[in-house]
């Protein structure tokens, strides 16, 4: 486990999010990174609405956290009945399912555990088939982030300044995909300087990326999402590197708000755009990005600052606009293929013509 | 006066700053929309803190606070040396020039006034003359923002949804260069909607824009940063309109950070890019935009909120990022002139080729 903290002194380690008998415990992303604190899950909708609030987010955490979520519904039954169990869970994939429907990760990763209890045909392989497919989900998670931060670090130079968005190491279980990239070339010596976008209005930039590239011991200078393009266009900015929530069969990649004008600015500013994401954000079942839901959140928070540290030490939140204005708050937006120079899979880097090299590396 | 206020009930009419009588009163722009507050500065060092703490910002506005200081300097010198009263004005001249670098009109607004200092024969002309120019100064900017506002309504439809960054209302002495427009085409009864950049980190769209748009009964709607470049692409904006702090021979113009990647953006998705503003904002003294100095501020400004509410009803700040982060703040970019459909002053609508039209409109 890569993930490292320093509590009271000595240096733990921890994943975003892991089994621990029946309760799923997760660090609580909201609080970060004025308060590191572990909060457990008991129920079903309790991991539900973590991942409404966002408590856990990123498209690979908030999967895992779903994977987990159906295993615990069946080690927590106490009937008799497997029919009754299975309903449990189905109810409870629904559920989960229901919270975030931009990215596809979530659903394929709480229905490869759900397909497993559906098939059961007893109680016991039920719970046991679970709880190893669930711990299987966030395991392969884990190496897969280090194989796209192998397969991304060749696409670094040895000294790169780099630009990333809102945040991919939380975001996933474990080591991160675009943040993988940028760890492995880190571990590799390479002199890497890496540019964190606020992000705004969650603020995953400048609380969470920030946090990690503190860890990892990562140069880095935060900077505000209007400055982006003029770094890329002063010459400051080397390769933008990126995570993704869903990527349509032309390559159309859905991915937080903000993406797309990054890409843009990337490209009018010859500065490669790479997408570090796992094979299992691709999805074969949208042609394009624009049948690609695209979630809108609760105007508050753009009227609202994200929690942050008060003059006095307290962690709290501050209105920043007038209470009379209306806001609107997208939350993830859709960046067409042609702004993106490559992705980076476990598999390897994919190019154009995207249509038939995602295909190719889906079907290896 | 335009800048309409409610106070205990009543509405009152406000200019961004004023002379009234020795003192120089003004808006307290750190505090809105949470607190209206008049503060007055009494010396040249307090109108220069005041722009340096971006108590009062925008170009005109801190051009016309600055030609008041010279005028106050006059104003309240009790001795009867005119050397040493031209001397007195030099000196706060050059303090207040030097606070903010990127601009050009500050210099020029001071300098109008240093220069009736500096030709005065006695005491008494200096301390007249220099009252009327400062005067002058700000009853200028506010018919200049008219005509801009008359002369760029004609570029808005029927039906306009509008983008615009930063604050370009109370950035004037009164009624607005983008804001003028929009005012405008408001008046004129046109179905306007304005879309608001929140412009981190000092939130001008968050706090003033909107501010400004409740008072004048505007519909808009407040988005981050982040978002201006999918709601170009989702083909939700019409028309894009900004301020502009000075503005090179060519065309090439510095205006807060983020215009250039609006701008970018804008042309990419084949929307009207308008900057309006005064004649006084053109620099003949520089070619191209890389010849003008861009600020960069302290870096807290971005490792914090801005002033918020807490949830206490406290006008406070938060720290939104771990300590030992550091953070970039530029404050302006250049946006070259390629990416500008045209720009709006007092005198008509500039278009390309830039180099000959902007000469042309400044010899009229």
């Amino acid at each position: 486990m890569d993930m490292k903290v320093k509590t009271n002194g000595s240096t733990k380690e921890f994943r975003t999010v892991w089994l621990d008998g029946t309760v799923i415990r997760m660090i609580d992303q909201s609080k970060l990174p004025f308060h590191f604190r572990i909060i457990e899950a008991k129920t079903c909708n309790e991991i539900a609405e973590a991942i409404q609030r966002m408590t856990i987010r990123g498209t690979l955490a908030i999967g895992a956290a779903g994977a987990f979520s159906i295993a615990q519904t069946c080690l927590k039954y106490e009937g008799d009945s497997l029919q009754e169990l299975k309903d449990l869970a189905e109810s409870c994939a629904k559920r989960i399912i229901s919270t975030r429907p931009t990215g596809v990760d979530l659903a394929r990763k709480v229905t490869r555990v759900l397909d497993i209890v559906r098939g059961a045909t007893d109680l016991q392989s039920a719970v046991n088939l679970s709880v190893i497919e669930a711990q299987r989900v966030a395991d392969e998670d884990v190496e897969v982030c280090k194989k796209i931060g192998e397969n991304g670090s060749d696409l670094l130079g040895e000294e790169c300044r780099v630009l990333t968005h809102c945040n991919t190491g939380l975001g996933a279980v474990d080591y991160g995909t675009a943040l993988g990239v940028i760890r492995r070339v880190n571990d590799q010596g390479k002199k890497i300087t890496v540019y964190v976008t606020e992000t705004r209005p969650w603020s995953q930039g400048a609380r969470l990326t920030t946090w990690e590239m503190l860890n990892e011991g990562i140069p880095h200078y935060l900077i505000t999402d209007a400055s982006a393009g003029m770094l890329m266009h002063r010459g400051e900015i080397d390769v933008c590197i990126v995570g993704a929530d869903r990527i349509a069969r032309n390559g159309d990649t859905a991915n937080k708000v903000g993406t797309y004008q990054l890409a843009v600015l990337a490209k009018e500013n010859r500065i490669p755009f790479y997408v570090a994401t796992p094979l299992s954000t691709f999805d074969l079942s949208v042609e394009t990005g624009d049948e690609i839901p695209l979630e809108e959140r609760d105007q508050e928070e753009v009227l609202f600052s994200p929690l942050g540290l008060t003059l006095n030490g307290e962690v709290s939140t501050v209105r920043i606009a007038p209470e009379e204005s209306k806001a609107r708050n997208f939350v993830f937006d859709i960046t067409p293929h042609n702004y993106i120079t490559a992705f980076i899979t476990e598999r390897g880097v994919v190019r154009e013509p995207y249509r038939k090299n995602i295909m190719k590396s889906l079907e290896n």
